[in-house]
Formats: C-alpha cells, sequence, structure tokens
C-alpha cells in the first residue's frame, strides 16, 4: 500500500513540544520563531524528517506557518484548512487564525516590542518569501533574524531518519532527451545571460535534468538532493552515497560529479570566493544560499529555474509515454467504477475500503510504482471539502441516494495520472443531476476551447466558470493545473487560473477539474488530463489554433446527465468521448468488465 | 462641424524642420532628442500647439515617437500606424520602424557612441516612462538628459495659439455629487496614505473633481490646466485666467484657489521646501514634477491618481445621464442608418458625405456638444483598417456588395457615447453573414455574461473571442474600454481586454466592440456600451453576480443574420434587444423613420 489512513497528527504532545521550543528560543535569546510547512525544497509533500510544523501543532495540512514567543504562540492557515487546524492544533496553546484576513505582523505587533527580532531558518524560506516578510513585519517594527540550525531540529527526540531510497535511472524511452543535452541546453541559457553557474534547488528539475528518479518523497517519485550546473564544465549532483547505488554512478558519472550534500555549502563558499554570477530562483530557493553566496563575495543572479519552462512542455516520448500511463489508468478506473456500481449502494463499503480498492485496481497493471497523491475518497458531504481525505477514525460508509467523489492518481514510469469522477451511488435527486450538468458543460468548455499562440491560462479559466456563473454558481480553486512526467502531479509554471499568467505552449499538460460543492451535501468534480496541442488549421479561419487532446480515458456517469441540459456540441462531444473510452479501453480490460464499459459509454441524447 | 477631413499631415516641410532641429540640438551640445507624440497631460488628443510630432515628421497617428540625431532619424511607431506612418513620413528623413520588434536602444547603438546622451522633455515623458527608457537605453550605454525647454518649441515658427475656451458648470443633476464632496474623498485619502497633497496631471480627473468641463482638446470636454490637492484646505487649480469667466469664478471660488499656470512651479517648489510628501501618478504624471519636487526636498509619493476609480464608477444621476444620452443617440442613428439603407447603394455617397449626414443627425437633438472622436466611416477595404479616418483625398465611395463599417459617437452633457454598426450595401455575401454572424455571437457571449465580484476585464474578454477563435479567427484589438461620463471616450482603469487587470464594479461603463478584419475586403464590428450591474440573485444559484445592462439602442443588420448560425439564447437576446429598441426609440423618432425601425427590429428566427 502506497497511503496510509491513520490520523497522523498527535496534538497530545504538543504542549511539552512548545515548551522545550520556548527553552531552547530563550537559551539564543530569540523573542520568537517562525516554523513553516517547507523544506528546503519547497516541495509540496514533505519527508517525515521535514515535518515540523506537524510534530510542533499537530496540523497536518500542506500550507501553513506557526510562529512561537515566549508566552504566546499561533498557527497561521488559509481558508482551505481553518477547519482543519481547529480540529488538529490544540487551541490552548495555539491561537489559530486564517490568512490573509489575519496578518503575522498585526499580531506580532501587540506581542512584540518594536525593534524586537524573530528567528527564522534561513533553509526553509525562499528568498522572495524572507523579502515580503521583512516588508511586512518591518511595518510593524519587527525585524527578522536568520538563525545557524534549526532550534526544533535541537529538542526533536526521536525524529525519523532521512530516507535513503535509492536512485534509478529514467530511462531515454521514457524521458526522450538524454541528460547530457539538457544540461547542454542549461549551459547555454548561463552563457547567454551571463551566470557562471545555477544551484537547482527543487528536486523535480533536478530529477528531471539528469534523467533519475528517487524514492525521498511520499507520492513523487524524486531524491532529496542538490545540483549546480556551471556555465561550463560538469555539473555537480550533491546527495547522500547511500542512495547512488552501482547500477547508477557509473552512468551518471559520465556527465556529472557526485558530491556529499555537506559539500555544498563549501562549493557556495568557493564560488563566493571566485566572485562568480550565480543563478538562483527567487521564488523557490531558501534565502540561505542567497546569503552564503554574497557573504563570501559571489553575485547572486535571480532568474527562474531554467528547468521548470522545459521540463513542462513534454516531447515526444514523454507524449507517447503519457496516452499508454492513461490507458492503462483507464483499465483500473473502469474496473474500480464497475465495482463501485455493483456493490457502492449496498451500506457495506466506506471511503477507506474504496480508496484501496482501486489502489488495488491500479496495482493490477504491474507498473504502478506509486499513486500520485492521496486518494480524496469522499462519500456524501465530505465531498464538498475539497482537500478532503479519509482517516480511520473519520471514514464514511458510501449510502444509496448520495454521490460518492473520487480523485485518484498513478505513478507510472511513462507518465502521472490524476482523475477525478463524481458518481450516483443509487439514485441521484434532480438536483444533483443539475450540478452535475453544470460542471459538466464547464468541463467540456475547456476540452473543446481552440486558441491561439500567446493564450495564457488565465484567458481560458473563465471558459468553465461561465455555465456555473449563469447559474449564481461558482467554485473556490484554479480550474487546472499542471502535472509532471512520472514526477510530480502537481507541476508549474502552467495553469489553468486566475493566477495563470505563463502562456500556454504545445506539450504542456493540465488538469480540466471544474466542480461545485454545495456544503454539508455533496461536492462534485470532474477531472481529466490535457494535453495542449499544435496550432493548427481550421476550414476557413485565417490563423491557426492550439486546442487540448484529452488524455484521460475513464467514462462520466450517465445517471447523472441530463441530455436536455446539455447543447448539441456538448452532447457530441461526450458521445465521441466514451466511443474513444470504449475503443481504446475495452480491447484491454477483461472479459467481466466490458458489459460494464460498454454500458458506461452508450450513446447518449 | 466638429470634425474635418483634410489631411493635417506635412510632410513636405520635414526636410526644413529636421535640419532646423539638428542645428538647435549642436547649439546646445545634444547628440540627439526624443519627439513622443504627447502633451504634458497624456491626452489621447493633442491640442494643436502639442502636435510636436505630426509638425516634424509629418504623421498623424496618436502613438510615436522620433528620434532625432545629428545626421539620422527614426520614427517608432506600432503595428496599427505602420503603413500610415510609412504613407506620411517622408523616408529620406525618418527611418521608419515597427515596435516591439524595433527597438530604440538597437537603433541608438548602432549610430551612437556609448556614454552618448540624448535629450528628452521631462514634461511630455511620464515617470514610468523615463524608468523603462533608462533601463533600456541603459544597456546599450546610451543616458538620457533632460532639457530645460523644448528645442522644437525654440524653432516652430507660426505656432498655433493655445486654446482659451472659457470653462463651465457642470451641473450637479448631470454630475451627481458635488466637488466638495469629491474633494473630501480625495483628502480623506491623503491623509490616511499620510501624503500631504497630490499633483493631478491628467485632465480629466480635473475636470471630474472640480465639476467643470472645457473646450481646449478636441472632442473631449476639458481645459488644460494642473490642480494641487492638499491634504487638508483649499485646492488650487492652475490655469489661464481667461478661461474662467464670471460666471463660474465665483462658484469656483468657494473651495478653492485659482492660480496661473506658471505659478505652478513655484508651488511645488514651496512643497519642496516644507518637506511636503507629494502624491504623483508615475504612469501618468510628467517626470518633470517629480524631478522638481525632489530637486527641492520634497518626498514623491507614487501612487495612482485618486479621481480615475471613482470617476471610473458612475453614480445614480450619471447613469441616468447615460441612458437619456444613449436613447437620443439611438434616434440619431436610426435616422442615419435608414438614410443609409435608402441612398448607400446609389453610388453617390462617399465616406465623409455619410459622417458629415450622421454628424447632422446627432446635431437634431439640439445637445450634441460634440463628436467623441473622428468618425471611423469606412466603405468596403476601409473598414477593415482599425483605425481608418476618411480624408478629402482618399475616401471612398459606398458600392453595393460592400460592407459599410461606422464608428462615432456623440458629447452630449448627460453622457458620451461611441457606437459601431456595420451594414450591408446591397447585397451580402455568404461570406460576409458568416463573418458577421461570428462577431455578433461574439458580442452576444459579452452582453449576456455574469460574473462575480473581483472579475476583471481580462476574465471576460475571452469570451467575446471563442466563437471566433473556434472558426480560426481573432481581432487584434481589446474587447472594449471604460467610457467617462461627458469626458473622454477612452477612460480607464477599466477594459476588457488581455491587459484588463483591473476588477470591474457596479457602475462602470465599458465598450463591447468585437469585431473581425478581412484585409483589402471588408471589416466588422458591432460595439454597444454595456454598464456594470450591481450583484444580483440568480434563482437556484448561492452566490450573486454581477452583469452587464446594454446602453447603445440601434438595430443591428437583420440582412447581415442568419439565425441558423445562431443558438437559441443568442437568437432570444437579440430579439429582446431589438423590441427593446424598438419600444425606446420608436415614440421619439420623428414618423418617417418609424417605418424603418418597426423593420429594423422584426422578429428573426
Amino acid at each position: 500500500m502506497y497511503q496510509i489512513f491513520d490520523d497522523v497528527s498527535s496534538p497530545g504532545a504538543s504542549g511539552e513540544r512548545v515548551k522545550a521550543l520556548q527553552r531552547e528560543l530563550r537559551s539564543r535569546k530569540l523573542k520568537g520563531f517562525l516554523v513553516p510547512h517547507s523544506d528546503e525544497h519547497q516541495d509540496e509533500f514533505l519527508s517525515p524528517s521535514a515535518e515540523r510544523l506537524a510534530w510542533l501543532t499537530g496540523f497536518t495540512g500542506s500550507a501553513g506557518v506557526a510562529i512561537v514567543l515566549d508566552k504566546a504562540a499561533a498557527l497561521f492557515v488559509d481558508g482551505r484548512y481553518i477547519l482543519q487546524a481547529r480540529a488538529q492544533a490544540d487551541a490552548t496553546l495555539f491561537e489559530v487564525l486564517q490568512t490573509p484576513e489575519a496578518k503575522a505582523s498585526s499580531w506580532l505587533t501587540g506581542k512584540l516590542n518594536k525593534g524586537s527580532a524573530v528567528g527564522y531558518d534561513p533553509a526553509l524560506h525562499t528568498i522572495k518569501e524572507v523579502e515580503r516578510l521583512t516588508e511586512t513585519l518591518g511595518k510593524a517594527g519587527i525585524k527578522l533574524e536568520p538563525v545557524a540550525a534549526n532550534p526544533i531540529d535541537a529538542i526533536w527526540q526521536e525524529r525519523p531518519k532521512p530516507s535513503s531510497a535509492p536512485i534509478v535511472p529514467h530511462g531515454l524511452e521514457f524521458a526522450g532527451r538524454s541528460a547530457q543535452d539538457k544540461i547542454r541546453d542549461v549551459q547555454t541559457l548561463l552563457r547567454q545571460e551571463k551566470a557562471d553557474a545555477v544551484l537547482l534547488t527543487m528536486l523535480d528539475s533536478i530529477a528531471w535534468l539528469f534523467n533519475i528518479r528517487g524514492g525521498d518523497i511520499r507520492h513523487m517519485p524524486v531524491a532529496l538532493a542538490f545540483a549546480i550546473v556551471p556555465a561550463n564544465g560538469r555539473p555537480t549532483l550533491f546527495i547522500e552515497a547511500a542512495k547512488v547505488g552501482g547500477n547508477v554512478r557509473g552512468d551518471l558519472g559520465e556527465f556529472l560529479d557526485i558530491a556529499a550534500p555537506d559539500a555544498l555549502m563549501g562549493k557556495l563558499k568557493a564560488l563566493g570566493q571566485a566572485k562568480a554570477r550565480v543563478r538562483l530562483d527567487p521564488e523557490t530557493a531558501p534565502i540561505r544560499f542567497a546569503q552564503a553566496l554574497e557573504a563570501e563575495g559571489a553575485k547572486f543572479v535571480p532568474g527562474a529555474d531554467p528547468c521548470v519552462l522545459s521540463k513542462a512542455i513534454k516531447n515526444a516520448a514523454e507524449i507517447k509515454g503519457a496516452r499508454a500511463a492513461h490507458l492503462r489508468d483507464g483499465v483500473a478506473m473502469a474496473r474500480f467504477l464497475a465495482w463501485i456500481d455493483e456493490v457502492g449502494d449496498s451500506g457495506r463499503i466506506d471511503e477507506i475500503a474504496a480508496a484501496i480498492r482501486l489502489e488495488d485496481c491500479r496495482r493490477e497493471s504491474g507498473q504502478l510504482k506509486d499513486i500520485s497523491f492521496d486518494t480524496i475518497s469522499a462519500a456524501g458531504p465530505n465531498g464538498a471539502i475539497v482537500h478532503y481525505r479519509p482517516t480511520t477514525k473519520g471514514k464514511r460508509t458510501l449510502k444509496a441516494g448520495s454521490l460518492y467523489l473520487i480523485d485518484s492518481g498513478g505513478q507510472y514510469p511513462d507518465g502521472t495520472t490524476d482523475v477525478t469522477r463524481t458518481v450516483a451511488i443509487g439514485a441521484p435527486t434532480p438536483e444533483m443531476r443539475r450540478h452535475y450538468g453544470l460542471v459538466l458543460k464547464a468541463h467540456i468548455a475547456i476540452a473543446t476551447a481552440r486558441f491561439p499562440k500567446g493564450t495564457r491560462g488565465q484567458d481560458l479559466d473563465p471558459f468553465a466558470r461561465r455555465p456555473l456563473w449563469e447559474a449564481g454558481l461558482d467554485f473556490d480553486h484554479g480550474t487546472g493545473h499542471g502535472v509532471g512526467s512520472y514526477l510530480s502531479v502537481h507541476e508549474g509554471p502552467q495553469r489553468l487560473s486566475r493566477l495563470g499568467t505563463v502562456e500556454l505552449e504545445p506539450g504542456m499538460i493540465l488538469s480540466n477539474e471544474p466542480g461545485f460543492y454545495r456544503e454539508d451535501h455533496y461536492g462534485i468534480r470532474l477531472e481529466n488530463l490535457l494535453l495542449v496541442t499544435p496550432p493548427d488549421k481550421i476550414a476557413g479561419g485565417t490563423r491557426e489554433m492550439m486546442g487540448f487532446e484529452t488524455l484521460t480515458l475513464v467514462p462520466f456517469d450517465r445517471r447523472l446527465i441530463d441530455a436536455k441540459q446539455l447543447v448539441p456540441f456538448e452532447i457530441a462531444w461526450l458521445n465521441a468521448y466514451h466511443a474513444r473510452v470504449r475503443r481504446e479501453v475495452e480491447p484491454v480490460l477483461l472479459s467481466d468488465d466490458r458489459a460494464w464499459l460498454r454500458h458506461a459509454t452508450a450513446h447518449i441524447g
């Protein structure tokens, strides 16, 4: 099993831990300390040894920051996590406050004298983040002070050992380009920009650049590492020696040097002494490295991680892999949905049993490396909680007359998948069908969009919202995120959202996942992955247009679809999509599920 | 007549003028000089005495900049104006180059030594513009040097006298709020932001704030002036005394002081000596004022012109005025379109005759103060030139089998209008009808949009493009611009465009003008003005949505509409709109045009 359902939060221990931290801060003469949910790589998922915020507060959400002072503490989270934070953190220890309405600066103003300094670990905050914090806290007269070592690490007993999972090569048949070729491109850019080197801190960039995969982070096949790529010469990969087995050491040694993570600071020092111009991404690189470089005389050159855009634009081998992974994933989803249709309304299936069943269906392919994120298996009202994850204690049983929402994905060697379906358990109400129809319209509006070069994600996001806006409804998340190639399931820079300012390029993969959430009743989300297609002629047109190829191959629940709610082009798209799902999935499906698939993909309207 | 059709360009004189300017530059030891199309107020329309670029180059477009060196000169314009610039400027004197592909910095690099300085008039360039220029020219090793007086003014013989049109009060029945009330809001903001004063440089802001209108600029009822509003106390209006007649002097004197324009620099000096914090809009204020303030010890506080957003959100009186102005304008357009239907295919009507006829129809209301911009009266292929303006020399005759595009507007005391219609002259081709239908779909997609608070113009612009994108077509301008209330026909900050990052607010007025342009054949543009309506409940919805009320009341050409190309909601919108136009316009139309209106608004589909 790739996922566990225990509630890992242990707020009972927080009292002792906060006290210990306060003692530690006093001994270091610090008035306070910031504890963010982050590691040195700004990963979405943390390795257990980096879960400092959860260890201290009990809060296990994926974003938030605690501030601990000598006599007070607060936990700041955004709207997605406010209920979870209140449930998990001990309110006698932490004021739980919602950002952006609550501001750390205002909270601190009331608690500290002007001119006081609050400590932070420069390994855990990015350059931009510290800039912003310095400005906002500065208005409140509070200073920020970097610490040499994280005080939590000094008091955290039984801290999990860092993972030492071995790295493996990511074969050329999946990667499509050699590491040497990619490195050459990065070096060309560095020379153009007159930088002497770039320090890479994002784990998926490092995995992509060197065509390696690792096992240090849950659901994301990367290894904890840093890398320096010089404008000329061999890159250095800073990684625990134990992770580099004989099978990869030789191959990697052909184009890079391997060094211990401890050696990184020494290398930065050397760059500083050589007065090198070193590129760092201010949005993702810990400020620690910028400080170290500048202290030694290097020039810190701000610039986006040079791997990010190239990684987002998938090449032919990666696209081929994505199609194969989605066919395999479609088979698993068909097996799962057939099972749900059979037993979902029996009153014997709970959210965890369903999630495990789906994981088993994916595993049957023999090629599943991991799931791509903790499965959102949400019965009835839990579907309305966008980031819901079932736990052993809080799980719900699927019941007739409700909706069931399942958002899940797989990590396969040839691709990463992410799919959401909402299905009726028993007979749906007319209102469920009306809302499902609106979300389906939103989904089809994106799937069928055509658009010229230069179009940004934010230009398309409104197409998904229009059917909902017309009905006085909306959803409070973006319409889609970028997806990696056997890498992170949430990958930038492309996204379909109000904030999606990056232009879409052929080869990018994005999710298309509009939703509607009726609090305390049900949630509906319909998610396929899309591939951006190259500009193409349209009969009678004068300009070539890009578009989307839908990669996901999973039927939509026909019981929730009222053809009368759809217009002809929507029905045509749906029938063509279902015909394609049947054509592609049926031949590789075991015979007992074929009848289900044929029924699930039958003509509508 | 409010417009003239003579070609005002006189490139024949450019040779002498460029030589005179080069002599003047040498005498001042300047290597070169920038001549932008702008005045001290960043107006869209310039007063004749500010037309330095046209005087020097012959180019009369509304955007562009010339650079004159000792032995070379270039004229930089954007894509809209490249053909016009090539036609108007003497190619033996000016290299005509298209931005943004051509860059002034690259051009200068080849011509000047590193470290050379190019002069500019700090009264004509904004703070932001000089920042950007300093950066881009800096990369090429070129410096910028402000001049104390514009060298063109020293050599321009027979320069037109500045206008001395009197200012008039803008009555409370139209303005809806007293000047005192508006000034109080500005002062509250200044105190909140801890600024001691704001310097206003935009003419429509000054006219709006003090409830005055003027006659110094073509088609825009404003007076050349500056104003300083202190955080406490009385504002000062810097304006030629001749413009302030007895009828307004007393009323204005109740809440402001009047001073001569020459007194402004002295006042800035005094603010500097008082170490005042003075707010200036970096996007619109000439850098000259920031330089003067800082030289004297003031602190320049960057911040948006505090009138801009308030001015854009129309109050009840302004909305009432807009509706009345549009009804009046609809009557004029109906009279005009009826006439075009009658004589348009006779071969006797040219573009100028049509524009004059429309101006006459508007004048019949007895309330027309001016037209709101030079009429785009474009027959056949001229319609494909987005910024076309007919001239006595180049005018075209309306011919059967073609399309005619007319984009025009009026300035009335209660509102500013702007409307575009495209009509068939004789029988249209199937292709004309297909393209017209696509533009109509685009128009209706905007007119019918519903959207939540927080929606920006850029979120709606794609709705207009989608029908065109699906057909492999697009248009190269924004979908809509803000419109003033008896003020500028192009008003910020709201806009429907890729660049529209400002959130829409109830009471804003915007144009809705998608188009399609088939080069050398025809242009189609359909423009109504829209009023943003307040958030409103929708049956079955959970969130209130804003929307648009269409203000313009002019039929669309039924001969160009193929009902089969439209979907039911589009036909329903069109029929409801036409019924409303008939209901509102018919009672105030003279009887001989009523039959035309009834036919033009008859049921479709």
